[in-house]
């Protein structure tokens, strides 16, 4: 069990979609801020790891589990907890809860720490994450299966200045809205995603064309970002 | 002189680009948030005001003046204000100050009240903006004059599912996104807008195909999104 880190917070309407509920890219957004308030709070800033380590935190895959989305302007508590770590990945989780601290939805992250100019893969030092108090494991996590897409639907989008965030590259969130928005505004707003899977396979930078690749069952929604990329996989519900 | 409501925040990375300062859609963003914060708190929600008089504010030009932007992690005040109201039109100031209370920049908008069926605007009841104390004027302001762009750049845009706000139109904030992204990473990583001017004369909604026009001079650049539906306009300084 690792330090629980915790946050009130109110769904503000920027946050929120068509549907006055709030979005899967800003859900990802709030989270990594949290995590990185822990951080610091814990004694290891994006600034500390760069300054003695020379080293960046960087989500490589998201499983979010979701009961019901957060609403407009409603009160939520959100949890972060950096779980346990092997030799080269950390994985941590967030709970999303109601008021009265029902589970609306948990994401399962898992992380590894990478050299800015190289942009590789370090090992992970015990001193690092030490503060978070998570548990040592030997056992690397078996991630999720993606399924091959066969033929799928293609849409290409470009890279806007405004997708680049502070580490030059593009932000985390903005994947999942290249993955959906191909499959059109109808679907969207009768569907609620229920479990959704994420995988950054290789960082994406300004001024690139994007293809966003699809394949859609009846519940099932699989996509390639720049033929893997990225790779994320939807389960939905109808909602309407 | 109206009510003034402030409230403190932190800029979140997810509000920072690439240069680690608050984006401009990001201050858009959490200004409107704030006013219907104001809002509320007088007894003049959102839901209140459809419920009583089935209309909604809806902002139609903006004037931005940028000493400098906030910072990723600054802890900045924001005060807003409803100034002054005419027959048609209210006026509302925001000003985002420094710790300190050094003035960042200020924003001038202009709203009307919009009836949400039928798109049009109303006359603005003395009700409605009575709690904020602004002043009751019977001029009208005039507003920026847009220079015409003649041969123009362009560049074209898809409205995103993910563009849609509440309100089930574009957010406001996307149009910067669209006039600005055609000037390219290098102009806008080395340049800083000091004054900008934006104008909404028409809304854009799901599925519609975005032209963004644009003519740059060495200090300034005029933008308009399919042929007028907003204009903005945007002095800019070079910083590096």
């Amino acid at each position: 069990m690792g330090k629980i880190y915790s946050t009130k917070y109110r769904v503000p309407f920027y946050h929120s979609d068509a549907k006055r509920e709030m979005t899967i890219p800003a859900i990802l957004n709030v989270a990594l801020q949290i995590s990185g308030e822990q951080s610091t709070e814990l004694g290891r800033s994006e600034d500390w790891l760069r300054d003695n380590y020379h080293l960046a935190w960087i989500v490589t895959e998201y499983e979010i589990t979701l009961n019901r989305l957060p609403k407009f302007l409603e009160y939520i508590f959100i949890e972060t907890e950096a779980v346990s770590y092997n030799k080269f990945f950390c994985y941590r989780d967030f709970r999303f809860l109601d008021e009265d601290k029902n589970l609306l939805l948990k994401i399962h992250s898992t992380w590894v720490l990478m050299d800015p100019d190289t942009r590789k893969a370090n090992r992970v030092d015990d001193e690092i994450v030490a503060p978070y108090e998570s548990e040592k494991v030997s056992k690397l996590e078996r991630g999720h299966k993606f399924a091959k897409l066969g033929q799928p639907e293609k849409r290409s989008y470009s890279v806007r200045y405004s997708d680049i965030d502070m580490n030059q590259h593009v932000n985390n969130s903005r994947y999942y809205d290249w993955a959906v928005d191909p499959l059109g505004f109808d679907f969207l707003s009768q569907h609620q995603p229920k479990q959704i899977y994420i995988k950054y396979n290789h960082e994406v930078r300004a001024g690139e064309e994007i293809s966003s690749a699809y394949l859609l069952t009846e519940k099932k929604s699989c996509h390639a970002i720049n033929d893997g990329d990225a790779q994320i996989e939807i389960e939905w519900e109808k909602i309407i």
